[in-house]
């Protein structure tokens, strides 16, 4: 256990017995703990933020290149989100960044203070006297929501980060007088391809504001982000340095474009503003960001930040948090568990993020500004991960948010110039990544729930176009073939099931909507999973073009086996729209319920998984991954074979080993609160094997009650009785006192209020 | 002469006997050529625009890189307008050019049809087979304002180019049927630095529309242009080359990259469209540009040219023209006369360019999006040599166009972040090409002769500020010592005597707004000339900043001796303000009488400025240098010694020796239509010395009579009596019947409309 984490529950020990229970519900707030997940794989970061915020102002420990002259870097993956709680020394402070993903992109705009002779290079972890950059300690660290603050040791500067949406805000106190820098690097950045800047642009306004931005192609290919700074003191002197060729032509020889020259630009640009400070002086600053213009930022910053109090902005974004984070209270066995329940409500409302200034505008696909009219616009979709639980956990908790996020994910597809949804988007960009079409999930999944003010026609229309894009990912082969051939198409089997259940959800909306033809189309597809059965092995097996199954197979390899970050044993379960279905192909409920059992407790060795990075030892029980997204609905198939105990049992274990309350506590990348949205729902108690559908399947609560208030003003409670770490089995549901006679529980009810109550027991 | 112009001449002499003379004056687009010019040192392009167009749509010859590894090379001074009149090839069809200027930039979206085999790059001109690029004859080539059209031999295709304010329209004629190629090329640009492309990104929005945009980082630091295209017959098949690593981060295997995949970005793109024709069959192409957004480049396309008849664009394109042109009629005693009167007009109405979408936005300074309220926003301000002739030209026959150039300076003054005003600016960016702070002379002179709509308190505001600018290039010298010393910043003569001018301008601002405190300012700081005049040598002479004059001194030589683009024996004359004062502390009248007739007649050796690529042979007579700026004024001088009889013959023989209707006809860069509107001045008899005081110098009228009409609806008439080729000298002058006494003409009194009378002699 590490030394924040530590005083975490050292704090939470002190202040439990003075606060009742509802206080403690009103202040969720002191349960979250940032630095989660920000060691090894959970790749989240610790700075302060508020929900769904557009700034993510954090420390960045190290942003290794992602390649140099080409090459790939093995250790960028480690910097996704900028920190790793382990390294040695802060290079900056940044104001954008991705929580839990496993690829990386961001990093806009780093800012360092430092002291002393100026140094305009970042230096190496190793010798932080070598650059700007500096050595702190965990023990000088205090990360909570909205709020970060660090010591910098080379430098003997106190930092403090807040933030609103739009702006991040910095207090930077010098413990000693004398000549003051504050760095901003706007080469720095993550996913540093070596060619990744494109463009940068500064200017001096005054002497206290500066305005610029950056373009960059990284994981986005064309990504602009623009930014207004304010000091509060005036800048004394400033400059930069330039890898660029001279930045005026051959007109520079007029000017001292090196000393208080008032207009920079060029590819690689560093820039720094000097001070005069006096020991114990902070220096403030805020920094706004807008995907639109400079101009945009200086509005966001005069709507969210016309003011120089630091405190406030904290208090206020902590109040945010306390907000959001309320909409579930709950009691727990242990305290440990509302600070896991707490961190992992955190992780799920840091994205989608805000994409639009505060007067509607943002960039689209088409790199032009459009005006989101009647929505936020939000943007970073990572949809082959969030599908699956965190849209349908938002269709609980925020629903009129996951509107917002449809409607947004549609205006993508009014941009698109091949008229499809997002795959994996982010700042105006599809960056492709991963497979399916999930968005329609996302879409059926939030229209069948009742979300209000989307054109469900229109979205409709949205998920047919992009399911029969023929020339997307192997699209045109399945529909020709019924799945896709490996021959033609790599991670073939993958493609062929995630395809199958995203037809079933268009399926689902064009049914609702009474699109007759639509649904007989897309239900056929859906059937799609039926062609890469192989009854042969058991297995879900990749198939080439001529029909024959391909000959070498191995069910327990990661790699080259026709899946994507998966192997068969894990994939083939993947089927979550018939799994009944599936479950009689392969034997019935009690072979398959033995697979699964298999599944949990044997043997995976390293070498058949240690070249995908999304794997880790630490996310796998047995051959089970759950430190990965395909297989995060398995464990609820065991209701399915009428073993629902071995659900309740294997739940309550993966909540247990796989998010700790630790640096190093998530076995997985968050994945943009996927991994936390499936602690929360199991958690609770029920989980959504098939989004798209009314259900949810039922496991074992960890909590001992939950009160959860819904948007439209309902109040849903889950309840226990007996409930224990041993008492894992479910012995007794009720809703609303009567009890259930299936493992599964409607959306539409729980929408209605109620209670869930579920009699626990040890065996 | 060359094929062109012979063929012009020839054509003149069918049409002359039968139009009236007001029948030609309705139609003077007849008598421009814009072949005139583009050998050599004019600097011209012969594409098709309309007046004052931000399309000007122009075929390119060649495009020599400015520099590769950083070095300069020689040859691309030649290129600045893309086309040179002796190249065998044409690279292709490129949208935006200077006209006349001495350094480059521009040239975007360069298009090519070809046929056959596919060739991606543009080839060399001493094998056009090699590449895209066709070779051509003049038999072929046809310009003439709003059209241009040439035979591209080795893809035997008839291209012809119109063009609206935004839009180029092309169409293609192929004579053989096949494959047809229509190449864009993203990487062809003039003053291709080898890394002037900073980004590109093209959509194929559907298979006739295609979106995209260029970055470029050229003289122009920072520029962005935008474009639509429309084909009026479907896309077969496209694709793209790129130098630029992989355009999807590792995503790019799910697709075919390579063909017919609709979103292209990258650094170095060059693109395609394939299509099927049939013998003859034409395809026409429009192409929209905007400074601001793809969206603003396909509304100005649907704004100016709904449809997709060609000749309807040309006749529209004319008429606009005529229109312009027709503002002065004029007889002459040669009808050669004619076409350099008309074609100087042409060029003067050539630039500055519109820079503003249709809805009035625009890119500013700041890259932010502002919108033009109430005036049309231009840009291209080659201020150092527009501000003597051209602007007040505009003053004349412009007046509102050149009030709204003034508030497009203005509002560079408002987005500077030196609060300047334009020096040499272009599609919203500064590049700080030669000296001076010269918008002034425009403003003041602009408000001073009566523009109307500027807000002259904030316009001298903008000049006082400009002027007091203390880093600017010697300024905080020249405003502590009354001088610029040139130990501490070059070229220190001609920006002492330009800064005392530019001075003088803002002091009569002053004057007239009752600024007494200004006044006194800046009247002083106009008397600065007088600290670098050298009584000794009778040059103005550089000074050192511990009050000397500087040892080394050859007035003859054009390189390191104080001035910039000019020798002393010139520019000591630049005191256009103050001839008098000037004449007197040189010797007084007689002396400088024969200072004049040296400078006219003397021997400029070669090795004085033949390393000045602004000056060259054909632009000198004797010592005095027309084909540059600084002298433009001098041979109205004579007026001020009592000889006026001498600007009167030195006129006509500049006029007949500077400005011949042939490639070759231009003794130097056009600059913008500086050296055009000299010659159009001085053509009917008087000439601006002094921009921002109300009087002309009367010289000796070219013209046998010309016809202005006035903005204000009155009517201006010069007329002569006696005139002949050999009649240069003036015998007497009468305004509206009364003879005049002095050697001036007030430009208030020619807005009152009225008759100039010369009465022209042999002696």
């Amino acid at each position: 256990m590490k030394p924040v984490t530590r005083k975490s529950l050292l704090f939470l020990a002190a202040v439990l017995p003075v606060f009742s229970r509802q206080v403690l519900a009103q202040n969720p707030v002191q349960y979250v703990n940032p630095i989660i997940g920000t060691m090894k794989m959970g790749h989240t970061f610790p700075g302060a933020t508020v929900p769904f915020g557009m700034v993510q102002l954090s420390p960045d420990t190290d942003t290794i290149p992602y390649a140099v002259n080409g090459r790939y870097h093995p250790d960028v993956y480690k910097y996704c989100a900028g920190y790793q709680y382990n390294d040695p020394t802060i290079v900056g402070f940044s104001h954008t960044h991705f929580s839990g993903t496993g690829h990386s992109d961001l990093g806009d705009f780093l800012v360092m203070p430092t002291q002393g002779k100026l140094q305009l290079n970042p230096g190496v972890a190793t010798n932080p006297a070598s650059g700007y950059r500096s050595a702190y300690s965990h023990a000088n660290e205090k990360a909570e929501p909205a709020y970060y603050s660090v010591k910098l040791d080379d430098h003997n500067i106190q930092a403090e980060l807040t933030a609103t949406n739009r702006v991040g805000f910095h207090k930077y106190t010098f413990n000693n007088g004398g000549d003051a820098h504050i760095i901003l690097d706007l080469m720095a950045g993550i996913y540093n391809y070596d060619e990744k800047n494109v463009w940068t642009f500064v200017r001096v306004e005054n002497d206290t504001l500066i305005t610029g931005y950056r373009q960059t192609n990284g994981w986005a290919r064309t990504r602009y982000m623009y930014f207004a700074i304010s000091f509060s003191k005036p800048i004394k002197s400033y400059g930069y340095s330039s890898d660029h060729r001279n930045v005026y032509g051959g007109f520079w020889r007029k000017f001292d474009l090196n000393h208080n020259f008032p207009e920079i630009a060029g590819k690689n640009i560093r820039t720094y503003f000097d001070f005069d400070v006096k020991a114990g002086e902070a220096i403030q600053m805020k920094l706004a960001i807008s995907p639109v213009s400079t101009q945009g930022a200086l509005a966001n910053m005069k709507a969210e930040v016309p003011h120089w109090n630091f405190n406030q902005v904290k208090a206020e974004g902590q109040a945010l948090w306390n907000k959001e984070l309320s909409k579930i209270s709950i009691n727990t066995i242990r305290e440990s568990d509302k600070v896991n329940f707490y961190t992992s409500l955190y992780h799920t409302f840091l994205g989608p993020t805000t994409y639009m200034d505060v007067d509607g505008s943002y960039r689209g696909l088409d790199m032009n500004i459009h005006q989101a009219k009647g929505f936020t616009n939000y943007t970073t979709f990572s949809l082959w991960d969030t599908y699956r639980a965190l849209h349908p956990f938002f269709n609980l908790i925020q629903p009129s948010k996951n509107a917002d996020m449809v409607k947004s994910m549609l205006a993508h597809y009014d941009q698109s110039v091949h008229k499809a949804l997002p795959v994996w988007s982010h700042h105006a960009n599809e960056n492709w990544c991963m497979i399916g079409y999930h968005s329609v999930s996302v879409i059926a999944d939030a229209i069948l729930k009742g979300a209000t003010g989307i054109d469900a026609e229109k979205a409709l229309e949205a998920c047919v176009n992009s399911a029969r894009w023929k020339n997307y990912d192997g699209l045109g082969w399945y529909m020709q073939l019924g799945y896709v051939p490996e021959d033609k198409n790599g991670s073939s089997v993958s493609k062929t099931l995630e395809y199958a259940y995203d037809d079933w959800c268009i399926a689902q909306l064009a049914k609702k909507l009474g699109k007759t033809d639509i649904y007989n189309e897309f239900i056929q597809r859906a059937g799609s999973w039926k062609n890469v059965y192989d009854k042969q092995t058991g297995f879900m097996r990749p198939r080439l073009s001529d029909g024959s199954f391909r000959d070498k197979f191995d069910p327990l390899d990661t790699h080259g086996q026709g899946f994507i970050e998966g192997n068969a044993w894990n994939y083939s379960l993947y089927v979550p729209h018939a799994p009944d279905t599936m479950i009689a192909w392969m034997g019935g409920k009690k072979n398959f319920a033995r697979h699964l059992d298999s599944l949990f407790t044997m043997e995976l060795p390293d070498k058949y998984f240690e070249n995908t990075e999304d794997i880790s030892r630490d996310g796998i029980i047995g051959n089970y991954v759950h430190g990965n997204e395909p297989s995060h609905h398995v464990v609820y198939l065991y209701n399915h074979t009428g073993q629902p105990k071995k659900t309740q049992k294997t739940v309550r274990m993966i909540l247990d080993s796989m998010y700790r309350p630790l640096p190093e506590g998530l076995g997985g990348n968050d994945d943009c609160g996927q991994m936390s949205a499936w602690y929360l729902f199991s958690a609770l108690g029920f989980y959504p094997v098939a989004p798209g559908a009314d259900e949810y399947q039922l496991g074992s609560p960890l909590v001992k009650d939950a009160t959860i208030t819904l948007e439209n003003g309902n109040t849903f409670t889950v309840e226990t009785v007996n409930q224990g770490v041993k008492n894992v089995y479910v012995s007794k549901v009720e809703w609303n006192g009567v009890p259930l006679k299936t493992t599964a529980i409607r959306h539409s009810d729980i929408l209605k209020g109620g209670k869930l109550k579920f009699y626990m027991s040890a065996k």
